[in-house]
C-alpha cells in the first residue's frame, strides 16, 4: 500500500521530467521545454505549498514569464555537497533533492510519471519518496472550459483535414485495373498522408503518421497503410494531430469508399454506426467505461459480427470488433480513461473518443470515430462531419 | 549508494514507458509505439537473460516481427491476483510485476528512465527494485556504424533545409524601411520556418519549431523568433529535425545576414568560427567535455568577449557566450554527454554538436553549429555546408 502522509500533514510533492514529453508535468506548470526540469512543492506552515521550478539557467527568464510556479531556479542554485554532476538530468535531480533537504523535508510524494533517477537521488539524500498513483490523474481527466475549447478547435481542424483527405480519395479516377489516379499518377496512402500533413502544418498542427489504410491493410487496426488505393475498397483514415500552440490533440476517423460500395462493407458500416450511436447514447457522468463498451459490443453482436482478435485458425471471413470503444484524449492522444472492459466511472469533463470498428481479413476495415465531452446528463459531440462512406 | 546485486548474480532487469517518447527504451527494443510497454529481462541459469516484451494485444503481431525481444506478451498473459486494472499503464505495470513474481525474481534492476508507477507496483508485489543510474547510458552514447549512418543522413537533410532557408533570407529584397520582402510580402520568421517545415516533411522528417531569430530576438539563444526580418541584421537559424523512419536527429545552426554585414557582427562571427575550430581541434576520445568547452571559452575570451549569462545590470553592449559548447545527439536531440563544465570523458562513437555563439542584447546573436563523431584520434565532421554569413 502507498506510504502516504496523513491528510493533516501537508507533504512536499515532486514532479519531474521533460515537459515537452511528460504531459502531466506540462499540465501542472503549463510550460514546455525539451530539457529535464523538476517542480518541487514545499509544505507551507498552514499556508499553501510554495512551488519551485528548477530548470536550465537559459530558460529561467521565459519560465518566470510563463510557467505556473511560485519561484524559478536553476540547478546551480542548489548544488549538493560535492557539487553538481556534469550530466543535465542528474544535476536537475541532485538540485531537487538538495532543495528538499534544505527545506527540512523528510518525505516527499511523487506522481506516477516521475523518472526513477529523481526518486533514487532524493532517497540517497535521506528523504523518503512515496508514490501517489492517483496524483494528477483525475485532475487531468476533468477538462476545464479552456481545455475543452482547445480540444474543440483541434477537432475542428482535424475534421478539415479529414474532409480534404476523403474528398481526395472519392474524387480520384479509377484506372482500368481499379487503381485510383489523381493528377494522372497513382493515388497512394503516402500521397493522401502528405496532403493531410501539409494542410495541417499550415494551420499549426504537428501530425504523427496518419492511418490511410486501403482494403485488406485496414484489417489490422493499427496498420498505417502504404501503396496504391483502389476503387470499391474501404479506406480507413484516422488523423490525430496536435496543436503546436495549445498542445491539445484532435482525433477523428472516417472510412471512405471510392465508387460502388460493396454490399458487405455497407453492412459492416451500418453496424459500426449503430454501435457508435449506442455507445454515445449510453454516456453520462457516473456510468463506467465498461458499460459504454458493453453497449458497443451488444450492437456489434446484434448486427451479426464477432468481438475479439482473430486466433491463428480464424478463417479469412472472420469479421470483428478487435479493440475497445475509445479512450480519453487531451494533451496526450491516448490518456485515461478507457472505454473498455474494466473502464472506470466517467467524470464530468472527461473528453473521449468513441470509435468502434469492424475488421475483416478479406475485405479490410470500417471505423468511424468522434470526440465527445462527458456531461452530467449525457455528452456533447465535438464532431460535425458526416460519417458516411460516400464523399463525392 | 545503489543497491545492486553482485556481478556474479545476473539480476533481472526492467525498462518501461512509452517507446515513442522514451528513447532509451526504444533503443533497447527498436520498436516504436505510443502506448506503455514493459521489457522484463529474466536471468537465465548461466544462459543469457530472456527478455519478455509486454504490450497491448493489438500490437503483438507487429512486435513479434520487429521488436528486439525474445518473447512478446500482453498484460492479459500476466493477470495478478485480483485481476488487471482497466487503466492501460497500470495494467502494464501490474503485468510486469506478475511476470517477475512468477519467475521467482526477488530483485530487479531498473534504468534511470523507469516511470515510478512501475517501481511502485513491482515493490507492492514484494520485489526489490534497484536503480542503476548508468544502465544504458554509455551504451547509447557510443553510436555504432548503423546509427552514425542514420545521423549522417539526418544531418545531410538538415543541411539541405538550412541552405534553402539561408538563401531565402539572402535573396529577399529590402524595402525602404529595411524590412525584407519575398514575393512582394514581408518575409517573416514564420514564413522561413514554414518553408523549412514543408521541405523537411516532403523528405520524411518531423520538425520541432525551428529557431529563426532576427536581430535582437537572437540575443536570447532559445527565442524562436517571430515577425519581420530586416536587412543588415544577423538571423540565427537552428534546425533540429527527426527522421520519421530512423528516429535519429539532425541539428545544425547557421547565421545569415541580408545585405551588408555590420562590422561588429563580422567580428563576433570571426570569433565564433575560431571558437568552433578550437573546440573541434581539441576533440578526441579520452578528452573531457569540460576540456572542449575550455577550448571554446579561451577562444571567446581571446577574441575580446565575455562568457556567462548577463546579470540584471549588464549594459546593452554586453556580448557573451551564454551556453555550453555542445551536447550529445542521437535518438534525442539533447542527450549525454555535455561539452560544458564537468562534461565527462569522450568516447569513440560519441556524436556531438559543437555550437558556440555570441549574443549581444543590442545587436542579436551569431551561432554556428556542426555535428561531429568522436574517434580515437580526433573526430569526423558530418557537415559540408559553409559557415559564412553571406548566402547570396
Amino acid at each position: 500500500m502507498p506510504n502516504l502522509p496523513s491528510p493533516e500533514t501537508p507533504a512536499a510533492r515532486i514532479m519531474a521530467g521533460i515537459p515537452a514529453i511528460n504531459s502531466s508535468l506540462y499540465w501542472r506548470i503549463r510550460f514546455s521545454v525539451g530539457d529535464p526540469v523538476a517542480l518541487v512543492e514545499l509544505p507551507g506552515n498552514g499556508s499553501p505549498r510554495q512551488s519551485v521550478l528548477i530548470l536550465r539557467d537559459i530558460e529561467m527568464g521565459r519560465a518566470r514569464r510563463k510557467a505556473r510556479a511560485d519561484r524559478v531556479a536553476c540547478p546551480a542554485d542548489y548544488p549538493p555537497e560535492g557539487g553538481l554532476s556534469g550530466d543535465r538530468e542528474t544535476a536537475t535531480a541532485q538540485a531537487a533533492a538538495e532543495c528538499l533537504r534544505r527545506a527540512g523535508v523528510a518525505r516527499v510524494v511523487a506522481d506516477r510519471t516521475l523518472p526513477l533517477i529523481f526518486a533514487e537521488l532524493i532517497r540517497r539524500a535521506g528523504i523518503d519518496v512515496a508514490c501517489d498513483l492517483e496524483m494528477g490523474v483525475l485532475e487531468r481527466r476533468s477538462k476545464d472550459q479552456e481545455e475543452i475549447a482547445h480540444l474543440r478547435e483541434s477537432q475542428r481542424i482535424t475534421e478539415g483535414a479529414m474532409k480534404l483527405a476523403c474528398e481526395l480519395v472519392a474524387s480520384a479516377e479509377a484506372g482500368k485495373d481499379g487503381v485510383l489516379l489523381s493528377g494522372g499518377e497513382p493515388l497512394t496512402s503516402q500521397r493522401v498522408r502528405a496532403a493531410i500533413d501539409h494542410w495541417l502544418m499550415d494551420r499549426g498542427y504537428a501530425n504523427p503518421p496518419t492511418i490511410v489504410a486501403g482494403g485488406p491493410q485496414g484489417a489490422d487496426c493499427h496498420d498505417h497503410g502504404s501503396g496504391e488505393l483502389r476503387t470499391g475498397q474501404p479506406v480507413i483514415i484516422d488523423i490525430f494531430p496536435r496543436s503546436r500552440e495549445t498542445y491539445y490533440n484532435g482525433d477523428c476517423t472516417r472510412t471512405v469508399v471510392h465508387g460502388d460500395v460493396p454490399e458487405e462493407i455497407a453492412r459492416m458500416h451500418a453496424v459500426v454506426r449503430k454501435a457508435k450511436a449506442a455507445a454515445i447514447a449510453a454516456v453520462r457522468a457516473g456510468v463506467t467505461g465498461e458499460a459504454i463498451h458493453a453497449a458497443t459490443t451488444a450492437a456489434v453482436i446484434a448486427g451479426g459480427y464477432a468481438t475479439g482478435l482473430p486466433d491463428e485458425n480464424a478463417p479469412d471471413s472472420y469479421c470483428a470488433l478487435t479493440h475497445g470503444t475509445g479512450h480519453g484524449v487531451g494533451l496526450d492522444v491516448h490518456e485515461p480513461p478507457l472505454l473498455d472492459v474494466k473502464g472506470p466511472e466517467l467524470l464530468v469533463g472527461d473528453v473521449l473518443t468513441v470509435e468502434p470498428g469492424l475488421y475483416s481479413k478479406a475485405l479490410g476495415g470500417v471505423r468511424v470515430e468522434d470526440m465527445i465531452v462527458v456531461t452530467k446528463d449525457g455528452c456533447e459531440n465535438l464532431n460535425c462531419l458526416h460519417e458516411g462512406l460516400n464523399w463525392k
